[in-house]
């Protein structure tokens, strides 16, 4: 699988900024793929992108059409069929990240047969995995793990590999969700494998490499998550990190969704994450701390990653507000 | 999903005892929904239940055919579907736990569909999950939970169950794996669930219950095996244990199928359990060592459980050789 670029990104009729985060990510990881966002009647966010219609982007060579929006449930509405059908008939393949998928539309799949056009449900995995075998691989790897989902460890994971490939690093970015697969081009949704081969799909991300070079892998959930900690603990031991780095949002006080759970401690992540990842590398070592402060002034942000700095004694930063090269550092 | 016994036993032409491990835990545990087995020319292993045809199990009133062996991968060899077909027409709905799915045969959906009988691919859920919650569930729970794959956590489960109907309790055995679904007639393969549904299937397995109401919940996995430490962390985590028996088979040196893998001790299991079954239920306890002795003397089994019964202050046992009531007695 790999999605061609450039995209145009279609965010419909949404009104939350949040729902659009597929093509959010898109523009702000990788504006240089992208033609423009598509919006229509009704819709009042958007990604900062230019509007470009489809027959603009058509001209403009886009290759690909992004349904970069997603709603509870993951619900593709039939509305959109004449719009998916008109980027076809335009020359686009279709990416979808939601839980419908595209290629049980008939309409879309022989409109795509007879264009000879791909369909990529991007949250669907469609490669054959095998069970893991802790089989140790040659290169190097660093895991972003997080206290809790939705805490910043695609974009962490994304600004370390900025960082490393300006400073030369041989460095590839491994997503696991759908908006890291459609910034990265490929990848595997991996909390949508079955259960029996997390592992192996996680293993099968980061095959063997030079000894030199850097994967950095998308972290997804948290080992103190109740609904999802088991994905945590499978891509945890697949991907055999050398490094782990902890991706934390402040001003949380309950995992995300369950308004009853505990909250874990930075020290408590940190504790978890090792002493698991050891099943499938003796050696891994915890380098830097990466906060998500937004819901801070800039100042008090930067108080606060000094505190836990010194607390840590290991670089802590907000990799959107000061980038990450402190932990690169530590490489 | 609920499947009709009697059942008879397929084990086609199978020369490998553990190759018809799902045949042998039904004739184990439920001989009394068997009417026999039913093998054919070249087989070299048995159950120990009476040979019967399919003809001869319809006149008995046989309502379910089970392909009760296994092979690597899973497959279903196209040699079957003439003996498939011939038990659909003698009035039997068909169980498989291959990884090759029933339905997905045209000839056997079709004579199915004609005769109105059942197809269970018990490997596969058709159950609609959701994702875990985390939310305290009423009534009493026990997971069996294990050092490796393969160690005695289903029959620990049954052996469990025996026991406490014998004593009065009221008690439910819960499957998770193909065989243990055969001998309740229902339950989940939960390392088939998607991964992102592993909690909340586990959640819905041993739903709310009466106070007193004991859900024996059969584990899957280790939390120290490499390839499938996830669904064992996803499982815990949904079942939210009140208690924990640990699941051990002597003279193990590697995780099963992994040769260079380390083996964790029992009190190792002990620990890593517990920390991690905290999450939903912090007054969760170990309250009893299972251990498969069958590769020594009864004599020696008994040794080295009362041994390990002393080292952690707990009753240790034999399921298969000496019962279940001594962990009972705690209860």
């Amino acid at each position: 699988m790999k999605i061609h670029p450039p995209y145009l990104l279609f965010i419909g009729d949404a009104t939350d900024q949040l729902s659009i985060k597929m093509a959010q990510s898109a523009a702000d990881w990788c504006p240089e793929l992208c033609i423009g966002e598509y919006s229509v009647s009704g819709c009042t966010v958007s990604t900062g992108l230019t509007h470009t219609t489809i027959d603009e982007a058509a001209k403009q060579g886009a290759k690909t059409f992004v349904l970069g929006f997603a709603n509870s449930g993951g619900i593709l509405d039939k509305k959109w069929l004449p719009t998916i059908l008109d980027a076809l008939d335009k020359g686009m393949n279709i990416v979808s990240g939601l839980h419908d998928r595209l290629i049980d539309f008939p309409e879309i799949v022989e409109k795509a047969k007879q264009l000879n056009r791909t369909l990529f449900d991007i949250r669907h995995p469609i490669a054959e995995f095998v069970t893991g075998t802790g089989v140790k691989r040659s290169g190097k790897r660093l895991l972003t793990v997080g206290t809790d989902c939705s805490v910043g460890k695609m974009y962490t994971s994304l600004s370390l590999e900025k960082s490393m490939l300006k400073k030369g690093f041989d460095v590839s970015f491994c997503a696991t969700g759908q908006c890291g697969i459609l910034i990265a081009g490929k990848g595997v949704a991996i909390d949508c494998v079955i259960a029996d081969f997390l592992s192996g799909a996680s293993e099968s991300l980061s095959p063997d490499n030079n000894e030199n070079h850097w994967d950095i892998i998308e972290g997804q959930g948290s080992l103190s998550h109740p609904a999802f900690a088991g994905v945590s603990l499978g891509l945890l031991h697949g991907s055999q990190p050398d490094t782990l780095v902890i991706c934390h949002a402040l001003n949380r006080s309950t995992m995300r969704g369950l308004p009853d759970s505990q909250f874990p401690s930075i020290a408590k992540t940190i504790e978890l994450n090792l002493q698991a990842a050891r099943l499938t590398n003796p050696n891994v070592k915890v380098i830097g701390i990466s906060i998500n402060t937004s819901s801070v002034s800039i100042e008090d942000g930067r108080t606060i990653c000094a505190q836990l700095s010194e607390q840590f004694s290991m670089p802590c930063i907000d990799p959107l507000r000061d980038g990450s090269d402190a932990i690169i550092a530590e490489l």
